[in-house]
């Protein structure tokens, strides 16, 4: 993680308080459809953390990528970022 | 939580166990993109466990409001599951 | 289709004519992201499509065969709902 | 459009034939479950048009962009980017 992983770390701790409250809600027998309800909640929140961590990545080690001379490597930067898009429309 | 609470308590802790390695990884400096497919990898493991519960609910509440005389807890019970569709396609 | 045939076939007319306007966006070599953008729009239009003919359908099939005899067909319906609810989890 | 745009208007015009299919199915009265199927194969499809329209995207104007002297474009570049996959995990 080339920056601002502190915030990154904050919001997954903040998803991690999140879920064990889901487990407790499973735990204690609360109505399906409130669990449901609550893990989308944090699906939303996990997907907000992978765009702000592309948004970094993007702003730091793509840009050094593609501005430095190994066409290799150029390649493999923007292939991943191709392949984390495709999977996003899918999970 | 009608049915099978135990199988869904156990993976969700699996997950909080997936999530906790996740936030180690962004402590350790780990590459963005592995960052961004393990919180993909945990969506689907989120969304695996959203339709187990729902397969549950149907099988549990959803019959008996549905085979049941208040009209109005048979509406309801049906708005959600829409609603919890609708949602499902927005995360 | 049980219910509001119309209803629905009017909003995926709608969609088709968004999805040429599309096309014709790519034949006239529009900017990569705008077409991107429209894409998601017609996505977010079809899920909203989706989300209204599984209300109808709950409101009719799912409520007939749960309150029917035949323990066969009140399990088909609500193994679809689940099918359909996972599936939506992953486009 | 950068580049091979004649694929993208061909799968476009795939992903029509398919939607043209659907209102015929909605219109002679198909199973709602059947209806919701097609449209999330749909789906799939057109994110798999996406995906293929960012790849491309990101192997012309985004690695001029970002080789190229203007600050505010390249900043412009990878905010679309960051919009669009945000956007995906919505969709």
């Amino acid at each position: 993680m080339q920056s601002d992983g502190d915030t990154v770390t904050r919001r997954l701790k903040t998803v991690e308080g999140h879920l064990r409250g889901v487990i407790r809600m499973v735990e204690e027998d609360a109505y399906c459809i409130d669990v449901i309800r609550q893990i989308q909640a944090i699906e939303a929140a996990l997907n907000k953390v992978s765009s702000k961590i592309l948004e970094d990545h993007l702003n730091s080690c793509v840009i050094t990528a593609i501005q430095g001379n190994d066409k290799k490597e150029r390649e493999r930067v923007l292939k991943e970022i191709s392949e984390v898009f495709e999977m996003s429309t899918k999970v």
